[in-house]
């Protein structure tokens, strides 16, 4: 198989992909930051499977189909789903790909995914099982941090908040130390980056630092990826309450930041940036936001053999 | 009126069509087999009005109408309509024919879409109603037992289950009658097809029989339809438990069967049919989801009066 | 600034337009009405945001913009939103700004759209917010007045029923305070037209007259303006049990009012208009919601810049 052919494979995690793999994604997705309307997908029926909420991801997959002329079907939580009358995944996976020429699925369980593709006739796309993987949430983190650095090589890259339950975290690690990253993590001890995660940075001969603090990586970091420290990922409130205003990024915390330093945030932000920072200049969380219009419509057309 | 032409005819029943026009749906749905992509809906918008949950109907009505470039507005359970401001289903109707060209519309009550459909001032075909008819389910089964078996002529029909409470099988038996069935109805005894539906049989002069063992049929039949006993049906939980284990068609219980037997399911399915007959060649009930998009693309551009 | 460029101009309340914007609205409505259906949104996605449920509105709106090839991503209640997730109403319309072209928005907080309109780097149009304000609603009202009056100016206008916390009544006595109206207002007592609205009658020099019987102007209005006392607005159920019944319009009372006397009601009505008004030729209230549609696309259409 040519490495750099994605057509009718799955998108589950970024495991999945190759370097190459990201890379022509990326170039794939400035074509469509330029022309990001066209007919592309016209007669094609996308199936938009969300068996929990989330407004960000299902609007941008939504947006970026629309755009493209393709039409969706699908459903936004499980409550309005055949799950509730006793119906297995399989089936209602299997049925669905009688009704779609590609699913687009979240769901709560980690692993769901995964088996989901297995079964599917039609390519399934990833968007978000659990605290699992998020593997377009990772593609359009990579094209802002190139987008902002020009290049994906050689940065100095500061994780902040839940290392530990954030998926989007370990994806970005995974992906990053293909390119000779060095990494700064910061977490509260008792959410640092698991090991299973650190494995990857060892793997590549590559270093990070670990931090408690946040100011201790602002004046090294090219990039600031802060994170929610997510309540529904906590089994126990009190932990919760314990950590959750750990890590709030100021806008006084950004002076003496490098020049091309950007803050990157996966979104929805609850505190832990505060509103005054959105306008600064090295503020790009909303921009990052707008990217996943374009790697999402990069990844749906190039799986579905379309570019 | 011309017999056939189904023009601007709500489908409320199976009963509100002749033999003469259930055929030309399906010759109809076997041209759209062949063309499912056509512009043939452009510039219409059709309602789909889910006063319950049901992804299987809704997916597979919007993506028939995605796939010929209608266009879709409607809500997916009736939490977020006006109902819950008190709106009669009247007024709720009423506005709706203002915002499209016909209604597809699902609803708990017995007996809504009949009322819906001489209220409403655009065509309107019923998605199920309660416990009553579900019309576009039984096309779609005659359209597979027809593509299975060649003919609806002269065939031994086993059906198998809830066939008390079943309104698919009500709906099969009355149109099945027109074509000469012999009839093998295989149910516990307190799930027994009710008098008012063995006089569709009896009308025609035609014969059933009745089992309690599903080995009883399995090879004699040429269409073993299966059907899932309905916890919603029930409103005594202890009666569900005991039954809804009784009738499992396992791979084991093919053996013998005809060679040209085919196992059809409504779905959703519980447990009635255990998943190693998924990939068995006599499943048939993917397929005949799948052919649930065809027959609703006839039947929403016939009555239309598009084809 | 040309006074009637709507380009680019949010739309929260009915203030926000002047008197010639209005008319400017009615007249491209009546070319809608005409022909509504076009390809003038083709290519474009607007952002239908209902944070709270509502059929009629959202569907009006749907379909306005389905009939005009445009296309929709959103949400029907806040469940399937990220607010779930603790984000704020801001960081939400942000990053909608980056899916969509415009935003139509419902919410249940007062002054939530003003607030969401300046955040927002799109157009936003005002789907109701809470008991403040519903623009389109009046546009469509008066759409309705004119339509079937000729004209806007010297009318007779009574409103009845909840004139307190009824926001279309008192959007609509500002907008028809510019056009030499003589306001009949019937009401409970402690149902009356509060003061502040009051004041655009008074601005204007016009004249009111207040009652506490129906029946003392069906022989003088032009227009009998009938509204639903919403339970929803009350924090005090004894309250709403007490005056849900006050104003009841039966065909009785039509007997002695005008020739050209029109019954109007925003809907959904619960039981403030008998059913057997529905046929009677001065029922206009389905019609009137057919016209939300024309001025919906009318004001869709304008404030992106395309009419």
């Amino acid at each position: 198989m040519n490495p750099t052919n994605l057509k009718n494979r799955n998108l589950i995690s970024i495991s999945d992909y190759s370097k190459e793999e990201y890379l022509k994604i990326l170039d794939l997705a400035e074509e469509f930051e330029k022309y990001p309307r066209q007919d592309t997908l016209k007669d094609y029926v996308i199936a938009s499977l969300f068996f929990e909420p989330s407004t960000r991801t299902r609007l941008s997959f939504e947006s970026a189909i629309s755009q493209l002329s393709g039409q969706i079907v699908g459903f936004t939580d499980a409550s309005s789903s055949s799950t509730q009358k006793g119906e297995s995944l399989k089936d209602t996976i299997r049925t669905v790909c009688n009704y779609s020429d590609m699913i687009v699925m979240r769901h709560p369980l980690d692993g769901s995914s995964r088996y989901a593709g297995e079964i599917a006739t039609v390519p399934l796309i990833n968007a978000g099982d659990g605290s699992n993987q998020h593997p377009t949430q990772c593609m359009l983190d990579l094209y802002s941090i190139r987008k902002t650095q020009q290049s994906l090589d050689n940065l100095k890259i500061a994780l902040v908040g839940d290392l530990k339950y954030g998926r989007t975290v370990h994806s970005l690690v995974e992906a990053m130390s293909n390119f000779n990253t060095e990494f700064h993590l910061v977490s509260p001890v008792e959410l640092k980056l698991p090991s299973t995660v650190k494995r990857f940075i060892k793997n590549a001969n590559l270093n990070y630092y670990q931090y408690t603090e946040l100011e201790d990586v602002m004046d090294v970091a090219d990039i600031v990826y802060m994170t929610r420290i997510q309540r529904e990922r906590f089994s126990e409130p009190l932990e919760y309450e314990k950590v959750k205003n750990s890590y709030i990024l100021t806008k006084d915390l950004l002076q003496g930041s490098k020049d091309n330093m950007r803050v990157l945030h996966p979104l929805p932000r609850v505190n832990e940036i505060t509103e005054d920072v959105d306008d600064h200049p090295k503020a790009y969380y909303f921009q990052q936001a707008l990217n996943g219009i374009y790697v999402r419509q990069a990844l749906l057309t190039a799986i579905l053999g379309l570019k």
